[in-house]
């Protein structure tokens, strides 16, 4: 996807020049991946002008695979982007109709192919949300993967403005849902689209936030029994200028709670979501069995996703390890 | 006018390029009206050049109408800004010596036919502080408003540097106020203008601060009979990137208080009280009767003012409404 | 030294352009006091080619004195600078090997020339870090100075990554900071180069903080007997955006504690501690027997420089003399 | 449309920002005319977003009507565009597909109202082109104007790119040239369209090219009998640097030959017919009867238009003269 | 002086940032001087604020001795430039009423004191042309120039749009360029200032273009018999992106020649006739004797001085006479 | 190897940024090569650091593999480039002392292993000169080369400025060379490096240039008779703005020549030869059998590498192609 966005804080009518980013949700989530050091192949349609091939070399620039990228369609989808400061918020333009990925279909994609030597498959629910198409090879992906055994993923990433072509979330989300093994929303997607709110909450006892998360944890857990873990990310919009920011893990029996940052000069929070996944994927995979240490990796990787301008996190494990043990002190490294 | 500013927070000796911005006090309130969807023509006098023309196509750009604006004099005032941060101060340079608008004078504008049609006339205390022409010309387009029954409004803007043409601002803004409806001044204005201050404040009895305004409101009313509500600005300054933000109206009766804005990361405060009166000008056209909501609608067009890059406020209603209704939040709208 | 840092808070990868500056530590304190119009003459081997030029111009365009300065050498050292925001660190890399000044030996200046006519001598701990030659020529200034009665100051300016050519810094830095009037350090270098520590310190009795920097500068002082002036910069690092700064200096007797400065908004914290310097210098040769007052010059100083781009100081005497007075308020002076 | 460019000479996947402009063929005549001080309306269909309102915007700063224009549809249509240099042709990107104007339909757009008070309607090749609803308007307009006795000109400017609703351009063209009073083209358009070719050529008579100009254009008279001046551009393209420009006007009696212009170092060749035409409109309208002054002005406002940034042309009537006159000195204008 | 000037070649109305450079006639002849390695000061009145400041420190920063400027008056000069391009000329705008040099008077500056250690005074005809204060002021330093025995020399640069205090050219003019040595002037000054024609020229015999300047020469040496050297700058203007530059120098008997170069991608033409002078007093004062060889320096440098951006050209004498070799291949140096 | 240039035509005193581009010798011609879809490993040693990785990421995103690469060392060489105009060459500032390559040594490179299944070798004579061990390790590389059968090439590109360590170049070239099948150089490396010069030229007998370019092949041929063509690349430097450019190629037999272009406005040389080389290896691997098309091809490519910003080309087959072709109207592709 082709990002122009406005430089500094200027709003659309004083620019004449606008900032050029290729990412995407499923993108960012690979790039991060791959500035972990984790091997990785991004799947989509480009198309074969100058601006797809643009897309294409963003992706190995970071070190994403792309031997598995298919050239067709007419356009690369856009969205504008004018960047927010205090009470002010940031402003998205999508202008993503008739864009290549909306020309994909089912067998289009060899993914027993692509799942070759492939251990994790990560989808979100931008994909569905676009076209009939787009939700079957999601589909179709999701089976595969489940047949070949890899561990599957989704960000629910409930886009409202999109999903236009007369299916309803919840059931195209449903089938698609049913086959991952960890689900990650943030505090909306849930109630958006399955409409699970939280329930049962006893305001005498404890911690009555946490309640509810696991309250909404709970639901979807039981509403998809394959799902292992189901995590959701916690943002506080106190302007748009300064956000706190956490997450919560539920394995099915604790409910793990990450610290909460403060981010308090926010310079991009775009692609926030993306880059919670991209950790939480390289912290399970890594910290196996540590639960906590692979949540804490992915807020502390995502806090430092809204020092970086873009849609894609920018961030070595090194640096993400540095704030998780507590170093948000921003000393000069020299 | 012109505004020279340097490029973020770079000193004049670190540039070698300002940014351009054609701007100005009455035309920054003229801009606002625009944007909000009021027909708003504005009357000056640009020098004959490339620079001037630029002033006439921002206004144009803006939507504010042109038609009445002179061709003639030398040039175009000037101003050239540096931006401050925290501690340092945003500095200003004045260049307007020789300006256009100063050689204007009686006659020229044929203020009967400008006022057909319209409703409502807007000065500030910046004009009548250039030259006696320019005071000669506002008195003369007051009174000719008065006539023709336009509802007036001012805002007294005192500028120490400006006043250097021999006579004193109390003597000249007085006869010039007295034919006004609506006065708009900030804390300082009251006192520098007029040497009013506040007066019989009892500090046993309630709240301190708001007795001190509706003692300077009352006395600009008694002195100045005609003016049916005074509007005060109030600005907290904690530091150059951060600021509070708020204003009273009294209409005779009632002191009406607006909510107080933390603006904590501020990206230009120029234009601030501009952008206010244009807020609160369409305030009280549209929300007849209801001062409390023309106020609160000017604090917070105000206030995302200074989000705003330049001299004039870039926001809609909508924008404006959504801050009044309490979302200060600046959650991404997408 | 050339800086090259990446444009607002891009990392390097993001970057087609790098900003320009030429400062360098005993640089930043020679442009500070010329700002405050001491006279200064800046010291120093340039590589004569067009780098070594525009640091040299770098130097006249601000007032300092270049008549001292000797081409020679091959390459005038870099550093690549990334500056963060938040919770993710401003990121330094130098690339100084075999720079111009790492060829300079002893002899090559003429110090008695140099020194005819001044009254201060200024050095830092980064000059004897580089190399034999550097500490040497160091050395021999030094004793020049003291044999004609300069006043020696240093900043111990400890930088781990630059001492590579087989000595301690204990042991280059003691035969140096042996001829010093005035040391100037922050709260690691003492530690860092001498090992001294805070010692003595009765947590039941006051200020345990004061007490800790009055047992540090007593040790100072205590090994380097010449000394007669310790100070002490106190940086709190809240994030890389968000700093708290003040100092303290000692004089034998009293510890002289400045205001603490919250720095909510930070737009280049390169430099701060040679902007103190600078304001340390002017402050004890201006406020001659008002070490409190050249303190608190020097805090505020150091403290605007948080709020300019580039490594060097950019305020006027009464840009530092009203943030002393108490006004940091940072409304618009116009 | 959005105009997206690269900066200098940059090739696509070497930006990281866009220069940003709004323009397109019609709206390109429109600014030319505003420019000269004919009074214009523009009449499209915009999306009802800021890109939309940038474009809108755009229009009014340059003084061109915007008050026909109706707002709706998704998007604007996007081009992209890569500047070329001597051997290396410059580029462009369409992703116009779906964008608000090709939504239009006959009875939406008022042209007896539109044309109230109008003397003159230019439509161009690239409108029909778009969608069959594009189409249907532009013939809906021309015979509206017919009737109306609008004079009506075109420019059939032939985009084989954009032909894709399964029409023929021969067979839609037809009917709306059938309309036209003034016809423009440039070498390769009268083939393109309607397979004109220059015919019976004697070669060892006078000047071979003007015969031929000649016979396409007397060609296009006999298809098109309400034609009353058939014009063509003439663009030798040495090198994407280097071009020479001329035209050649036929009233069915005389051809008229413009002298022709060496552009040695081209700035912006895009939009050259938009600024030949915007030129020859004002020429016809202003030097009524004398053809050869007013194709003179076409071609020199064209000329100059080469030397502009941008799609359309910013030049006054004095400037064009100028160059009429033979003055291509470029002398500094001081 | 400021000069503001639009980045590329966009026009006036395309800009949202200005370029700015700080320079103008005399200026630019001190920096070329200080450039080639001549000790020089530049006397001249600036405003005390931080645009006279800039201006200061670019005088400084290339070496420009600046310990006699005096501050005083209002304003910095400022003039903004809009860059042409083949067929477009540059375009002008001057705004310099009531700059701080205007308001200089005789007495002010102590000339006796400024010539001490002297050698040479320069003047242009500009400053004479700003003010009956100017003129007195650049009298008095002539005479006293002269008393001291200085070589004076001027460069007529007749700008018709200055003279407005109510004195004629001619009239002012004759008493100053009385006083001087050397006398410079392009092709229409003298016909401008003095109104001296070409005269006797035979065309039957040799060189009519040569005939035609010595005729000039002479005449300017008969009025004027203090002067021992005339040059005339020759520049022939192709297209705004396109001239050729030559120069003669006539000493009374021989009109030396310079050759013609062909400057075919012009990037900036102002400040050409300054770069020419720098070059000139230098070629003078360095080949003394060899009046060919100091014009061939002049010709050359100011041929350089139109790859130069700004106002002031910025070229060594080792490149100067690269050129004057015969090497304008523009071969990279490596 | 990082390029650090002014934007622009700005010489190193103007300017506060400069432009970042990752390039150098083999990797413009690895990059080249991979544009063309020719699968290319790069192999190099990086320093481990921001600078070394983005120089790995620029060769990534550019499709050039980077497996085979060596982190160590401490710096990345640089080169700052200042763009020339016309009658102003373009200046280099080597600053590569130390770099990482430097440090090379025989046997940290495998290449026996890298050069497992691939066919073509390709060094340039610009890593030799930096030290013995880039020497033994180049060597080493081109006997294994040789062993495994791979075609070995090189471009001699002599840069007097590197060769410091003590050896003369043609005694280090003349072992490397003699292992090489295809030999590219200039007009002058040959002289340069070998002293070869034209000889046996009948002045009286056709094509004398063309005699003397195959006297200087023919010499090589017959000192280094494992070469099976000599190619020398004829740049002709009318000005820094104005070149021509072709090249001619020898067998042993036959001297090919291919066509000369005019590259009248050049935006980038660097790299022109670079860009040859690319071309040159791309036209023998895919036109077999035909040198007079290989050859073609490099002089195409290179010709249009003269319109990209940068030291690398970025252009296609097919944009070569058209030009080989004769299209060189820079028509707009649209």
């Amino acid at each position: 996807m082709l990002r122009l966005s406005t430089p500094g804080f200027k709003r659309f009518s004083q620019c004449d020049s606008f900032n050029v980013i290729y990412g995407g949700g499923e993108a960012n989530v690979a790039i991060s991946l791959a500035n972990y050091g984790i091997p990785v192949e991004f799947i989509t349609l480009l198309p074969e002008n100058d601006i797809g091939n643009c897309a294409l070399m963003t992706l190995r620039k970071h070190n994403v695979g792309t031997r598995h990228i298919i050239f067709g369609g007419e356009r690369l989808g856009i969205y504008f982007l004018e960047t927010g400061a205090i009470s002010r918020a940031s402003k998205v333009i999508y202008d993503r109709s008739n864009s290549a990925i909306s020309r994909i279909e089912p067998g289009i994609i060899k993914w027993e192919e692509v799942f070759k030597d492939a251990g994790w498959f990560h989808w979100t629910g931008i994909t569905p949300a676009i076209a009939q198409g787009t939700a079957d090879v999601c589909l179709e992906a999701i089976q595969t993967a489940n047949k070949l055994g890899l561990t599957v993923s989704c960000d629910l990433n409930y886009r409202k403005k999109l999903w236009k072509y007369g299916k309803k979330p919840s059931e195209i989300m449903k089938n698609l849902v049913e086959g991952c093994d960890i689900i990650l929303g943030n505090e909306e997607d849930a109630e958006m689209v399955f409409n699970i709110k939280p329930e049962g909450i006893d305001v005498t006892k404890g911690n009555v936030t946490a309640q509810a998360y696991k309250s909404v944890c709970q639901q979807l857990m039981d509403r998809f029994p394959r799902a292992k873990k189901v995590i959701i990310t916690l943002r506080g919009s106190i302007s748009a200028s300064h956000n706190t920011w956490s997450g919560v893990l539920y394995d099915g029996e604790t409910l793990f709670e990450a610290p909460q940052y403060d981010i308090t000069h926010i310079v991009d929070r775009v692609g926030g979501g993306d880059s919670f996944m991209g950790g939480l994927i390289y912290g399970l995979m890594t910290y196996t069995g540590d639960d906590q240490r692979a949540l804490n990796f992915a807020v502390a990787a995502s806090c430092l996703k809204h020092t970086i301008e873009g849609d894609y996190n920018l961030v070595t494990v090194g640096e993400v390890e540095k704030l998780m043990a507590g170093d948000a002190s921003g000393r000069v490294s020299r």
